[in-house]
C-alpha cells in the first residue's frame, strides 16, 4: 500500500487529514475537451479495449484538476462483455444488451471470469496508470443489482419493470443471477487491485429503486458477496448508489468502508444514518456545478462543513459529472475544498 | 358536495369507510385496449382538447377496474398550452416545450389563465363526466416545480440541471416564475372544481430530485400557495410526487389534507414522516404490477394492513400505470384492496 498515508487512504479509513481529499464520479470523460479529443469517434468499448488510450483517458482528469484520486476508465458492463455476453455502450443511450436475460436457461451465459484470459487490457491499463500516477487509482465495478438491472431489461430503464418482476416472481432465479454477477464483480476487482488500484467502488447506481425491504432481502446478499471477496485485499470499499436515503444503513451493513451518498440527504444526516463506523463520500449535486461560482462555492463550503461533523470525508458528486459542465468548475471545486471548512 | 359520504372523500377526510378506496395514477391511459383504440393515432393535445373523446377516456378506467374515484384526462402542460406556451406531447418522449423560459423577459409569456375563454373544453369535459359518474371525480395541475422543469429544460429532463441552476443562481426569478404557474394551476383547479370536480391532486413528480432544504426554500412557497388557492372550495386536496422520502413532511405541511407516497417507503412509515393530520395515498409499485398475481396480491395485503395504521387510506400506485400493465391485474387489485385488510 504505497498510498497508505494518502490523504484519500486516509480519509476512507477515518483517520485524520491534513486536507479533505476530492475526486469526482465520472471525471474522465465528456466534460473534458482533451477526453472528447481522444474518443474521438472510437466506439466506447474500443476505447476500453486500447490501454494507451484507456490510461491516458484515466490520468486527464488527475492532471486537469489535482483529483486526490483517479478512477479507472471502463464502465460496469465490461466483465459482462468480457466473457461473451453480447452488449455494447451505445451513444447517447448506454449499456445494451443483445439477448436480455429472460430464464434459468440465460444462467450458463455467465461463466466465471479469467482475468488474464478475458481482461488483458484492464489489468495493462492499470499498470500503465498506476506507473505514473502520484495519487491511488479506485478500480470499480457494478453491483450485481443494477448489472442485473441492464441484463435483464437490455438497457436502461425508467422504472425497472421486468427486473422487480423477476426479482419478486423468481426470487430464488433471481438470487443466483445476482449471485454469479458477484464473483464476476470480485474477480474484476480483485484483478484491478492486483494490477495496483489501491481501492475500490461497488456502483450500485439503481439500487434507489427499490423499498428497503427489497434491497435487504433480494440484493444486498449479492452485494455483501462482493465486498467480503475483496475484504482480504485492505483496499478501502465504496459503496455507492443514487436516491438511497431509504438504503444508507444497509449499504454501510453491507461491508462498506465509505459509502457514497447523492446530495438529497445533508452529509451530516446521512452519516447518521449509515453510523460511526463508516466514512461517506460526497454529496455535491452535478448540476450545480452548471450554476455561477459563488452558488459552486457556497454549496462546497456547506457540504466541507458538514463533513467535519461525520468519522471520514471524501468529497465528491452526488452522481457522475454532467457533460455540459465546465471542467474550471470542478478546478475550482477541488481548489475549494482543499482549502478546507471556514 | 354529492360524494362527501362516498368512501374515496372520506378518507381523504380522515373519516371511517367501510371498504378502502382505490384509483391509479394514469388509469387513463395506453394500459386499456378501449384508450389505445379511441386514440389511435390522434395527437394527445387533440384528444384533451374534444370533449367528447377526452370525457369517454376519463370514465373508461372506472367502467373497466370498477375504482372509487375517475381523474380528468388531461396533462400537467394543458393550461401552459391554453395560455399561448408552445408545448406538445411528444409520443415517447413527454412534453416538449418551443422556446424554453431562459429570462426575465419569458415571464410575459405567461399571461393568466382565462378558463371559460382559454379552457372551455376542459370544462365541457369535467361537465360531461360529471354527468356520468357515480363516483367523484380528481381535478389535477402539475406543481409550479415540476411545470417549470418543463420549461426550463424544454423536455423531460434526467438531472434538471438548468432548472437547479436557475433557483439557484437566480433564486428572485425563478421564485416570480413558480409564483405565475401557481397562478395559473390555481386558476386551473379551480375552473375543474367549478365544474363539477370533488377533489384535486398537485403532481409535483419530480420534486424528489430536490434536497429538503432547497423543496423548502424554492419550491413549497409556490405549492403551499396553489393548496390554499383551493382552501376555501372544501375539497379534499392530495399532494404527490415520487421519490419525497426527505420531503414528505413538508409537502403535506404545504397544506395537503392527503399526502401521495411512492413504494419506496412503507405506508405506515410514510405516515410517521407526514403526521396525524393527514391521510396518505399509495403505494403500490407500478413495477410490481407486471409480475404474477400472487407476487401482486401478496403487496396489496401488505399496503392495506399497513394503511390502517394511518390516519386515512387512499389505496393507489406509487407512480402512474405502465403501458404494458395487463388491465386484468388493475381490476383484481381494485377487487383485493375493496375485499379489505386480512
Amino acid at each position: 500500500m504505497g498510498f497508505d498515508d494518502s490523504a484519500f487512504i486516509r480519509a476512507c479509513r477515518r483517520q485524520p487529514v491534513d486536507t479533505v481529499p476530492v475526486w469526482f464520479m465520472r471525471q474522465a470523460g465528456r466534460a473534458l475537451p482533451e477526453y472528447r479529443r481522444l474518443r474521438a469517434d472510437r466506439p466506447f468499448m474500443a476505447t476500453v479495449a486500447d490501454p494507451e488510450v484507456a490510461s491516458e483517458i484515466t490520468l486527464q482528469p488527475v492532471r486537469r484538476y489535482g483529483v486526490d484520486a483517479a478512477i479507472l476508465f471502463s464502465d460496469i458492463v465490461v466483465p459482462l462483455a468480457a466473457i461473451g455476453v453480447g452488449v455494447d455502450i451505445v451513444a447517447g443511450r448506454g449499456p445494451v444488451v443483445d439477448r436480455p436475460f429472460r430464464s434459468g436457461a440465460d444462467l450458463d451465459r455467465l461463466r466465471p471470469l479469467e482475468p488474464e484470459a478475458d481482461i488483458p487490457h484492464v489489468i495493462d491499463t492499470v499498470k500503465l496508470v498506476t506507473a505514473e500516477l502520484d495519487v491511488p487509482l479506485i478500480g470499480f465495478c457494478g453491483a450485481p443489482f443494477t448489472v442485473a438491472s441492464y441484463l435483464i431489461e437490455g438497457g436502461p430503464s425508467r422504472d425497472y419493470a421486468l427486473t422487480k418482476s423477476l426479482m419478486r416472481s423468481e426470487p430464488e432465479l433471481f438470487g443466483r443471477l445476482l449471485d454469479r454477477l458477484a464473483d464476476l464483480s470480485v474477480a474484476f476487482l480483485r484483478a484491478q487491485v492486483g494490477a495496483g488500484a489501491s481501492a475500490v467502488q461497488l456502483f450500485d447506481s439503481w439500487a434507489g429503486a427499490l423499498s428497503g425491504a427489497d434491497y435487504r432481502r433480494h440484493v444486498m446478499p449479492a452485494s455483501a458477496k462482493v465486498l467480503a471477496g475483496v475484504a482480504d485485499l485492505g483496499v478501502p470499499r465504496i459503496h455507492f448508489g443514487v436516491g438511497t436515503g431509504e438504503l444508507l444503513g444497509l449499504m454501510g451493513e453491507a461491508g462498506a468502508d465509505v459509502v457514497g451518498v447523492d446530495w438529497r440527504i445533508p452529509l451530516d444526516e446521512a452519516s447518521r444514518r449509515i453510523g460511526p463506523d463508516r466514512a461517506v463520500q460526497g454529496n455535491l449535486d452535478p448540476a450545480l456545478c452548471l450554476a455561477p461560482w459563488p452558488v459552486v462555492e457556497a454549496e462546497v463550503a456547506d457540504i466541507l462543513d458538514r463533513g467535519q461533523r461525520t468519522p471520514g470525508h471524501v468529497f465528491n458528486l452526488g452522481h457522475g459529472v454532467l457533460p455540459d459542465t465546465d471542467p474550471e468548475v470542478l478546478a475550482r471545486v477541488v481548489e475549494r475544498v482543499h482549502k478546507g471548512p471556514a
